[in-house]
């Protein structure tokens, strides 16, 4: 199943419009007109949000609801600190980064002292997929392979080069030959040694791309394997795939779009649970909790070489606001104590959901890591992602905001702002078995 | 000469950076550690910029600076209304576009009704390069074909495919086979005629792809022709170039990330002046005015063609802290007068420059539309890069910013804030006069 398969599962369907509340039927008409077959919306029925903090959103009806899904705005919506951030600095100047200010190089430092000594380069961007589309040609330049190895239900961004990498977003076809793909890092696909396993898969990929006359570049996952439907554990499961690629002369390139910015809950980087050092690291959504900004990180001289066949220059990209947005998310991780939260709060819904499994044996495996689990939803033995749909739809009904991910769907996604609380994860978890129980 | 080559003509060069004031050199120190070999700055004294606002920039050290070179900030450096809508909408909400909320779909309306009826539907990106990406991928899906018509110095943007149609960005090698490239619109490259020249060079591409067996998919051309020097008369020279790559069954991308948004002073786009309506339009730079916006408007039979086989979303794209900002960015040149005093003042401009030629032989062809100007530097009749420069970094040093264009680098490239006032007009030209003839 694609990722646009996936979220049409919990998407709005307009054939199933029926009971909207006026303002919502309005909206969606509305949308229908100006965004045309690019409209999608989440739920049967669609929410008309007007504000949010930290992990509630409020609607135009006056409901408020408990968020679950949204990784952008990772440190809370509309954060105070960051607010004022952006509130200041829009009044004060907003360039590009051809003039120098203080803001973007004192972010560039800070950012930078979160990674192993080797990645010491910052390339700003806009957005995860303007970075996955540039990680993507430094190691093409540097290796000069065209070959890339991703996982098989994998989503890296939107642009033409990052949709190749990404099997996930063909409705239609498959990804070109230069792609390859290797099963999702779950156990059940590995039996056994799950690295050994993985690893296999990525040497029999790699020797696939050079029996067919195409050199190899390298290994793009993210590192936490979201759209795959969640994989984290064990710890270190990376590296002997990762010691393959260099071992072949390729490039490993880790996107932290999803697990960057202390999501999983130890440290800042999901590559670090994994004890590998990547080549080239990929950021984007949390960056700027919320607003557009994204960055690649990787060793002085993958920069140069790329720079010195092309250059790069994002017009958007470091700006004063952007900075100041970003520095505020730094600060805010640190003094909320987001990532110890994450491991805390994340845990105990593991926990509690791995315990409720005796009573609802509709909840399948449960993993993940910090705040990004994915929950299965089973019948029986099998897969259910009908039954997905409907605890997402009735989870919606009783306000609480989640997704859904994996090659089949049925896999729930619990990836809230960071700031969640125990109390607002025991609503979630006591909600998920009421629902599940009826 | 590669758009690399040309900004590096203005640019810093680290082995020149004699007599740089502590603060900058501590910057650029700081930059050259962070940023490695991406990091390009303007000037051979390069700005240590500290806030703007309208058509002034401040330094750190309390100077004014008076800009004629960014389009970004288009409506004024830090406009008050812009400033005020970001901020009170950072407070409340940004999210993305799967749930419904209302400022983007006023925006989308107001945005859409500037555009001729066939051209109804909008896709909301984060950057130009988002943009023209998106439509070379429509386009690619609606004809079948992969061959692209550019000009021989265009620049479209930075992601791996846009570069691809970008010539200006290669530093070394070329475009790829399915890329051909016609000469600017250069009254000089095609005598008599410029309309029917232009039109013939693209016949000839078009038929140099089919040739080689590649489908012929579509013209994409910056409808006032930035980065090729600036070209925009006569009105109407690109509407035969449209008729032949219809005929051949291909469609038209007009690029305004530049023109757009009224710079022309002309109406709202650049294709208007042509009398051509395009089949796919699209929009970056001046659309927020600094915060991080694009988009891609087209018939929705395009989009849902595209949407068939893809999808589209993107995550930052029309969030309510840019549809906000854009919102006030429409309503500020229309409450301002921006397009009105773009071809007051940009005509000012050039008439004022055409009449000094007299005294400034220096000063070579002055062309272009509104706030949109380029002014050639020649030495006799040869263009003058060097000189150029050498005028780039004398107006820096006058507290006036500017930038060159053109395949040779020697076109002063004048596209202020179209705030700009007539005193501030007259500013630059008395300067450029005093600099020329000193």
């Amino acid at each position: 199943m694609t990722t646009q398969q996936i979220l049409s599962l919990n998407a709005f369907q307009p054939e199933e419009g029926v009971g909207l509340a006026d303002d919502v039927a309005r909206l969606v008409a509305r949308r229908q007109r100006s965004f045309g077959a690019s409209s999608v919306l989440f739920y049967q029925q669609p929410l008309h949000v007007v504000s949010a903090s930290g992990a509630m959103i409020r609607t135009a009806d006056g409901s408020e609801y408990l968020d679950l899904y949204n990784n952008v705005p990772s440190v809370g919506h509309c954060h105070p600190k960051v607010v004022a951030a952006v509130q200041e600095q829009v009044a004060q100047l907003n360039c590009h980064t051809r003039y120098l200010f203080d803001n973007v190089h004192d972010y560039a430092e800070r950012l930078l002292a979160t990674f192993p000594t080797p990645l010491s380069n910052l390339a700003l961007t806009c957005t995860g997929s303007e970075s996955n589309d540039l990680a993507l040609r430094i190691v093409r330049q540097a290796t000069g392979g065209a070959g890339f190895i991703v996982t098989e239900t994998a989503y890296h961004g939107n642009t033409a080069a990052v949709t190749e990498v990404s099997p996930s977003s063909y409705k239609q076809g498959t990804p070109p030959r230069h792609v390859r793909m290797v099963p999702a890092p779950d156990p059940r696909n590995f039996p056994g040694d799950l690295g050994a396993g993985f690893a296999a898969a990525v040497r029999a990929a790699i020797a696939g791309l050079e029996a067919d006359g195409i050199r190899f570049a390298g290994l793009l996952v993210d590192t936490i394997f979201s759209s795959d439907g969640v994989f984290a554990d064990p710890p270190g499961f990376l590296k002997p795939a990762v010691e393959a690629v260099h071992a072949a002369g390729g490039l490993f390139i880790a996107d932290e779009v999803q697990p960057g910015f202390g999501r999983t809950g130890s440290g800042m980087w999901g590559f670090a649970r994994h004890e590998v050092v990547p080549d080239v690291v990929t950021m984007g959504k949390p960056m700027g909790n919320g607003i557009a900004m994204g960055g690649v990180v990787t060793r002085p001289e993958l920069l140069a070489g790329y720079c010195d066949a092309f250059g790069y220059f994002n017009t958007f990209g470091g700006n004063p606001v952007a900075a100041a947005a970003g520095l505020a998310v730094l600060d805010v991780i640190a003094e909320d104590g987001l990532i110890d939260n994450a491991a805390q709060v994340g845990g105990h819904i593991a926990e509690r959901l791995a315990a409720a499994r005796e009573r609802c044996p509709a909840i399948g495996d449960v993993r993940g890591a910090g705040l990004y689990l994915g929950v299965e939803i089973v019948s029986g033995d099998a897969p259910d992602p009908e039954g997905a749909k409907r605890l997402i739809n009735a989870l919606r009904d009783r306000h609480i905001l989640i997704g859904a991910a994996g090659a089949l769907g049925h896999v729930l996604k619990v990836r809230p702002p960071l700031c969640l609380t125990l109390e607002q994860a025991d609503r979630f978890v006591d909600t998920l078995e009421d629902l599940i129980s009826a």
